[in-house]
C-alpha cells in the first residue's frame, strides 16, 4: 500500500538520469531550468550519480557569461541490467545499459501450460545466454527486472493469480529466478514495464516530464499510465486491468469474475479461435500455433488483403477503440501509445482504427487533443522497461538518495 | 496542463491542517511522525498556518519525558468558504469554516435550461443569503468554490460545453460570479469535490493519507479519485467522467460522442423517464418534475416497495455496479464512496447493490478487498468540497508557502 511518508518524494536522481539520457548531455545548470529543481539539489543529485559511476562529464559547452558549462553524458559501460517480458504464449529477454541502448535481445520460450519451477529455469537459461551475447561480466549486472501479468503483489515478487496454471497462484517468482542466476529479481506489470520502456527508448514520449497511457496488447489486453514521467500505481499496482473491464454486460463469463471482458470479446486468443473456426481463413494458422502466434498469422493474412482475416482484426480493433475511450475518458490522457508483441505487423492498423474512433467519441477531445501512436518498439518496449525498473529501483532507494 | 516543476511538491500546508482538523488537535511531534515531514518542515509549516491566523494552541499534553507538548488546534473562526455545488437539476449552497463544519446550507434554484447569466444572478443571492444566515463578515470570507460538471477548464473558471444549452459553451463563469459577488471564485470537477467533501466531513475516509474513488451521482453520473489525500487530476482536470464510459458498444448516441454511454443506460435521466413511460408507476411523479425530482420520487417508490420502481432502480444500480468494477479495474482503489443528490434516499441499495457485484467481480480482489460506502451526507459532500477547496487553493499557493 501506498503511505503518505514513503512514495510522495520525487525520485530526483532517476528523473536527472532521464533527461540526461534523453538529451545525450547537458550542463547542470540546463537540468536544473528543465526539472524546475534547485542548483544545490542538482548539484547534490549530479554528485550522486557520479558516485554511483552512472555520470561522468563528457566536455564543456560556452555559457552566455562566465566560464563554460561543464556537459555531462551517460557512462553507458558502467552496468548492465536484464530486462524479461513474458505472459502464455511469448518470451522476450534484453540486456540495457544505462543509457537505454538494447545490447542484447534473445526471444525466450513461451512458457506455455508448464509449471512455474520449468518456466523460472528456460528463464535462468535465457539470462545465461543474453549475458554471454552482450559479453557482460555478472558484477556489473545490477538486477533481472520480470514483466509479466498480473494480479501480482509487485514487491513480494509473487504472482497471485492461477493462470495459466495452479501452481503459479503465489509461486515466488523474484525468489525464485533470483536463486537460479544469482541477481536480484524485480518485478513489474507488464503494461507498466512497456510505459517505462518507451520512456527509454526514446522519441517523442520519453521526456521525463512526460504523460501517456500504454495499450499492451501480447497474450492478453493490458494497460499501464506513465503520469509526469511515473508509472501510476492506484494502491498496489494492480490498476489498468484494461482487458478486464466489461465492453458487455451479458458477454460470456471471464476467469477474473467479470462478464463480457474486452479480453475475452476483442483478445488474440479469441480472434485466433474465431480465425481458426473459419474454414477460409483456417488453413492460414499453423495447426501447433499457440494464440499469438496464430494471432500474427491473422493479422498478416489481414495485411495480404484476406477479407475475413480483416474483418477480425476490424472488430478487434472497434472493441479496443471503445474500451480505449473508457481509459481517455477515466484518466484524462492526452497521448496513447500502442505497445506489445501482438502489434508486431499489424500496429498501424489498431492506431488508425483507434485514432478515428477517439476523435470522435473522447469525452473531453474539445479540451485537448488525444494522440494515439505506435511504441518505436512494440515487440521489446516490456522487456526494455523491465531492464529499466532496475536502475530505478537502485536510484529511488532510500539507501542510494 | 500538469508540469514537472510545479505540481509534483507536496501541498504541505493543506496536509497539515487536514491533519489537525482529523485529530481535533495535536502536537507537532505527533503531526511529524503522522506525516513523515521532518520537525524542521513541520515547525515551519505550523508557524505558517498560525500567521496565516488557521491554527492556534489549545492546550498541552503530557510528553513521556521532558516538557509537556503544547497542542494545536483549528481557530474556525478564523474565516469562512462558501460551497456551491450546480448541475442543471440541482444546486446546493454552504458555508464551512476551518474545521470543516457546515455553519449554513441552502437549497439553491435549479438551473434548468436557462442561460449562466441568470443562473449567475441565482447563485449570486444565495451567498449572500448564505452569509446572513451564517452571520460571517465579507471581510471574513476566503471565497467560493463552485463545484459543477465538465468538461470544463478549471484553472480558467470556464465550462467547455454546451450543456444545458449553446450559451454555456465558454461562458466565464469563474469570472461572472466573482463579479456578481466580489469574492474570489475556484472552479472544480462536482465528483472531485465531493472527494474532498468526503475527506472535510470526516469519518473513516477523512485521513489526509486516504486513497478512495467517489462515485457521483445527482442530474448526472460521474466519479472522483483521492490518492493519498490528493485529488487525481489526469492533465486537464477531466477524467473519471464514469457517466461517459460506454456500457453498451451498441447503445444509443451520447451527446458526448460515446454511444452507450452509463448516463444515458443507468442515470436518473433515463430512471424518470422509465418511470414516467409505464402507467403504474407514472402516477408517483409529480407532472411538472425535472428528472432528479423524478428519480427521487421513483425511489421512494421503490423503498415504499412499488415492484416497478424497484426493478428500474435495481436495472440502474446493476449496470451502475458494472461501471464501477471498471473504475476500480483501472485504478487499483480499496474503497469506493458514493455520493451525490441521486441517493438521498436510496443510497444503501446502490451500495448493497454494488458491493455485491465488486466481491464477484473486480479483478484485484483476492489482493485486497474493495468496501462501497456511502458519504456521511451524499447531498452535500460536493458544496462542502467546493468550500474547502478555497482553502487548499490558498495553502497550496506558491505565494503561501
Amino acid at each position: 500500500m501506498r503511505s503518505f511518508g514513503a512514495d510522495t518524494r520525487m525520485p530526483t536522481l532517476a528523473v536527472v538520469l532521464d533527461l540526461i539520457r534523453a538529451r545525450g548531455s547537458a550542463s547542470r545548470v540546463e537540468l536544473a531550468e528543465a526539472t524546475g529543481l534547485t542548483q544545490a539539489t542538482m548539484t547534490h543529485a549530479v554528485r550522486k550519480l557520479m558516485q554511483l559511476g552512472l555520470v561522468h562529464e563528457v566536455g564543456t559547452a560556452p555559457a552566455s557569461r562566465g566560464t563554460p558549462r561543464r556537459l555531462l553524458g551517460i557512462k553507458a559501460d558502467a552496468c548492465s541490467m536484464v530486462g524479461i517480458q513474458f505472459d502464455t504464449y511469448s518470451a522476450t529477454g534484453v540486456v540495457v545499459d544505462p543509457a537505454g541502448t538494447v545490447v542484447a535481445q534473445r526471444e525466450l520460450p513461451a512458457p506455455g501450460q508448464r509449471p512455474p519451477q520449468e518456466v523460472v529455469a528456460d528463464l535462468a537459461e535465457g539470462v545465461r545466454l543474453l549475458l554471454k551475447d552482450a559479453a557482460v561480466p555478472r558484477e556489473r549486472v545490477l538486477g533481472i527486472g520480470l514483466a509479466t501479468y498480473g494480479p501480482q503483489d509487485r514487491e513480494a515478487g509473487v504472482l497471485l493469480t492461477p493462470q495459466p496454471t495452479p501452481e503459479w497462484q503465489g509461486h515466488p517468482l523474484a525468489t525464485s529466478l533470483s536463486a537460479a542466476t544469482g541477481f536480484p529479481v524485480a518485478v513489474e506489470n507488464d503494461a507498466t514495464a512497456a510505459g517505462i520502456g518507451v520512456q527509454t527508448l526514446g522519441g517523442s514520449a520519453s521526456s521525463s516530464a512526460s504523460s501517456f497511457a500504454v495499450v499492451y496488447m501480447s497474450g492478453g489486453i493490458g494497460a499501464g499510465l506513465i503520469l509526469d514521467g511515473q508509472p501510476y500505481r492506484g494502491v498496489t499496482s494492480n490498476g489498468l486491468e484494461l482487458g478486464h473491464i466489461s465492453v458487455d454486460a451479458l458477454g460470456p463469463p471471464c476467469h477474473c469474475g467479470n462478464r463480457g471482458c474486452l479480453d475475452e470479446i476483442a483478445g488474440p486468443i479469441t480472434t485466433t479461435a474465431q480465425a481458426r473456426a473459419d474454414p477460409a481463413l483456417a488453413h492460414r494458422i499453423a495447426p501447433g500455433a499457440d494464440p499469438l502466434a496464430g494471432f500474427l498469422a491473422v493479422a498478416l493474412a489481414a495485411l495480404d488483403g484476406d477479407p475475413v482475416a480483416a474483418g477480425l482484426i476490424d472488430t478487434s480493433a472497434q472493441r479496443l477503440a471503445v474500451a480505449t475511450v473508457t481509459l481517455v475518458n477515466l484518466f484524462d490522457i492526452g497521448r496513447v501509445v500502442l505497445a506489445g508483441k501482438a502489434f508486431t505487423d499489424i500496429g498501424p492498423v489498431y492506431r488508425d482504427a483507434l485514432q478515428t474512433v477517439l476523435d470522435r467519441a473522447v469525452f473531453m477531445r474539445h479540451v485537448h487533443p488525444v494522440q494515439v501512436e505506435l511504441a518505436s518498439d512494440v515487440t521489446q518496449a516490456a522487456a526494455v522497461g523491465a531492464a529499466a525498473v532496475v536502475l530505478r529501483d537502485l536510484l529511488e532507494s532510500p539507501d542510494t538518495a
